[in-house]
């Protein structure tokens, strides 16, 4: 495959700011005139959307790690191999809301489904697609909890966790950061007009080097 | 685990007969004083329902074979955990519409994913967990698309497939029958009640060697 497109992806845990974070990248790549795709995982596709309803639902049921951990990257697949792939061929620039990483951290770090598992999954649907540059949103456990209580909406099933599932989860990402130089870490506990300026200056570099267009 | 009651699996194409035939086995089973649960594949929970329901929808993109296995084996998991095991376990018999012989034969041999991606898939969601008796109704392919085409139903998205398809399917399920002993090949061609006089003797002989009650 030959992919001309540059692949960004943003993590965080819930109330890391990734939502306002998100549209400060996306301003930011329209401002230089890129040519981008803003989407988000699970979901992407209508398939995708239906599997990130069912995840995100709360059931009477319990679910296992390994049932999350594969319906996530079946909806993963979809959003791949329709979106994903297709744009970056044709050059656009994809910027996802969350991606492998968030299933190594939560599936992986949160629900303690074996490591190995995700890297097999991994290599079956994703082959050797890798975001380019990742910004990982990184606050406290406590001051995310704070934030995501403070808003009206209801939680859903994941954002029902306990404390020490996220402390898992936030280790899995710190983890993830040392393994991966396309991560980069951003203080999110910062206030929200530093933190986006720190994104946007991580962003904007990255687009000094690889794009040569407009 | 120490497994108590008996694990039946019925398997065929669309138009084999499998349900008047499930409804067979579940009467004899009845007759004989087994306690039984009848459920089906892909299903069983409400989770595994409603991705049985995101399985057989007609999307507007593509579904890849490797998204149909992984949604497949996250209902698998669902299903295995939270009823399949915990009534086995009880010393209660399981009759299931459909099994991981299905998924061999339909997304395997049918979608051309690869064995051994289902046979780790396998090995993550069912850890020792076969069943003890497998009939697989055994029908040629023009008879079974015959049956289907006379129903009024509207087909759903695996229905939709063409003759090739439904022909690698068949032969996927008859070289899994040539490889596990448990799997009995029922000639689902001959006249319905010759059919179920079949399957009968066969769960006839089955509850005599294992039905040591009532």
């Amino acid at each position: 495959m030959t992919r001309r497109g540059r692949f960004i992806t943003l993590e965080g845990s819930e109330g890391a700011g990734k939502s306002t974070n998100m549209d400060a990248v996306c301003d930011h790549l329209a401002a230089c005139g890129v040519d981008y795709y803003p989407t988000r995982e699970p979901g992407g596709t209508p398939m995708a959307e239906a599997l990130r309803n069912l995840l995100l639902s709360r059931w009477e049921e319990s679910v296992s790690g390994l049932s999350e951990l594969l319906v996530v990257f079946a909806a993963r697949a979809q959003h791949i191999e329709n979106e994903i792939i297709p744009r970056l061929q044709r050059g656009q620039w994809v910027v996802c809301d969350r991606f492998t990483d968030a299933t190594f951290a939560y599936q992986g770090h949160g629900r303690k489904v074996p490591l190995a598992r995700i890297e097999q999954l991994e290599t079956w649907v994703q082959g050797q697609l890798q975001p380019d540059l990742t910004l990982y949103l990184d606050v406290a456990v406590e001051v995310a909890q704070r934030r995501v209580d403070a808003r009206e909406a209801e939680k859903d099933r994941l954002e029902l966790e306990q404390r020490d599932f996220f402390t898992r989860v936030r280790e899995g990402y710190l983890q993830r950061a040392e393994q991966h130089k396309r991560i980069v870490v951003i203080n999110a506990g910062q206030e929200l007009a530093q933190v986006q300026e720190d994104v946007v200056q991580v962003v904007s570099r990255f687009v000094d080097q690889h794009h040569k267009g407009s």
